[in-house]
């Protein structure tokens, strides 16, 4: 199947369902509407899998790590070397995407979508927690050329969908996006600069923490890598490929299976949704299937976000990556799940209804 | 004991073992304070309980229940016998703070502080999750003169908290307040209004969904409430007394008990937040020990709040009550916790620091 066959299948979610679902949660011994946007998601929920039982469980995350060549220009408050170590830490579980999903009862598979090192298992007893889709060992600098070729940007985006896949077959019912990859808010920031047209200066921020000289060297990075590699905003595939970066493909390629096979996915910050509008210029309908974690401290999230038309679930200054927005948001996910199902109706609980209605 | 000697001894929380959880914090292997707001609620915990060990288990709702004689003026949707139905209804588990709390592991404990009808509990298995503390048959109607007396509201504040003081006693280690009360926006506004000053058209909102003209002689009687009464606001048991409700007394002993006995209370929407308004002006310090789990559509919540100086958690549209968006908030503070307590720190994850600092 190539990307092309997968667009063709992608459907809009079954708007007679979450109809359904609005008609049956208005008789729930509950004001009108007082849940406010938890009926909303319960609702939606029901669009996507076509029931009025949704279920959320069970939940999993994809960390996808990357490595970037832009790093070398110094667009990161860390070295390099910490996409390798970060990876190896998810694998002891000892990260704060491991603590958060665990949290909310989510199993973390990590990804090796384009890491530099080579991943060592033998000292992990968790290797089934693992998937190697190493495209290439990190991108080249965006900032002097494209970050991979165009049939490197197609092969990462498939081997997302295809990760994906493979757990919606296994059970998943609820997905959740996450990064690694020192350097990635660069060309995250560059894809939002091409498929929103927001400015450089507006999309750019501190990623995990560089100063103000820094910040401006890196919104001229952004700006020369679009300069140099001029893609056009009218081939998100040609986007990803020169100024992208490989776990931003696979995340692109979760939300298009998210899509294909209905299922719901929770977008993390800044370089989830950067995945996603990769997605979405490939296909506009994966919006639909698609739940904003959280508004990031990044500068430009939000703007990419109102792009997408996504609503963020939660804001909490948060502007970390790995997941854990998309976590701690998948908690309200399966909160608003419960009150649709489990809340008694009116009848049932012997409670009067709306003197006024 | 009474109200003056618990004040009387009301801490702050200790200030050395934020900053120690603080110190701590930064070894941890996240970038410099990236998880935002996570990293200020663990470490405020740290300095609540006194440790670098804090535990947000076991949780448990208080949700208090009273009539209020305004109903006859008819400033809710919904008729009166609605609370006495709905106290039924929580306890069978069918309301939605059952399906929230359940969702976050939190007990919850419904409590008649001065409901109209009696609960008949032999129709139900769960009486160890009943409380009477009635204070009387409802409040008279605030529009004509005191809801209750000065000794009903100081009985009601000291039922809340010997109620809290039970449950911690017991091990409850994180306390969230509801309420459920047809009618009781309308004291909560009063309260509102005479606690911060903000004016009755910006305080009063739409409750459970009353339309505009509604709305309109909502205002009025909240204004007539305070002309008539006239409430001291340097006095806010009298405050409390004059236009207040049972369940907003118990609410406020609550808070006064999770300050005294050095425990978190998670406040939800407009009702819980008059109380915690009402505790305040009692005792100050309270604050520190207070989570405002959400921000409500209720019109003068924002006010209530920035009063208070707490900034909500969550801000989901949600205008229910019950504590049900301090359920949905537990569960984000459940992850802060997680994260202090099980990301490793820099050094024993093999991860290389900040370049830049």
């Amino acid at each position: 199947m190539n990307l092309e066959e997968i667009i063709a299948q992608i459907q809009p979610i079954d708007q007679a369902w979450v109809d359904k679902a609005r008609q049956y949660a208005a008789q729930l011994a509950i004001p009108p509407r007082a849940l406010g946007r938890l009926h909303d998601m319960a609702e939606r929920l029901c669009g996507i899998f076509g029931t009025l039982e949704p279920m959320v469980s069970p939940k999993t995350f994809l960390v996808m790590a990357g490595d970037h060549g832009v790093v070398a220009d110094g667009v990161s408050a860390f070295p390099q070397e910490v996409t390798g170590e970060m990876v190896k830490n998810f694998l002891r579980s000892g990260a704060a995407i491991n603590a958060l999903a665990r949290s909310v009862g989510a199993e973390v598979i990590v990804v090796d979508m384009g890491i530099i090192p080579d991943v060592d298992l033998s000292c992990h007893e968790t290797d089934h927690l693992f998937r190697s889709c190493k495209v290439d060992r990190g991108t080249a600098n965006i900032a002097h050329g494209p970050a991979m070729s165009r049939q490197q940007a197609g092969q990462a985006v498939l081997q997302g969908f295809h990760l994906a896949a493979e757990l919606f077959a296994a059970g998943t019912r609820l997905l959740g996006t996450g990064d690694m990859g020192i350097g990635n808010t660069t060309p995250s920031a560059a894809i939002g600069v091409a498929l929103t047209g927001v400015s450089a200066d507006q999309m750019v921020g501190r990623g995990t923490g560089i100063g103000d000289e820094a910040l401006a060297k890196k919104r001229e990075i952004v700006q020369q890598a679009l300069a140099v590699n001029q893609p056009d905003p009218r081939d998100s595939l040609e986007v990803l490929a020169k100024v992208g970066g490989f776990e931003i493909g696979g995340i692109a390629g979760c939300i298009l299976a998210g899509a294909y096979y209905r299922r719901p996915v929770v977008i993390d910050g800044f370089i989830s949704t950067a995945g996603a509008l990769v997605a979405q210029a490939l296909c506009p309908q994966v919006v639909d299937y698609l739940f904003a974690g959280h508004c990031s401290e990044e500068a430009g999230h939000r703007k990419m976000l109102a792009h997408l038309g996504l609503e963020p679930i939660l804001d909490l200054r948060l502007r970390l990556g790995e997941g854990t927005g998309a976590a701690l948001a998948m908690g309200i996910i399966e909160g608003a799940v419960r009150v649709f199902q489990e809340v008694l109706t009116f009848e049932a609980a012997g409670v009067s209804k709306n003197v006024a209605s």
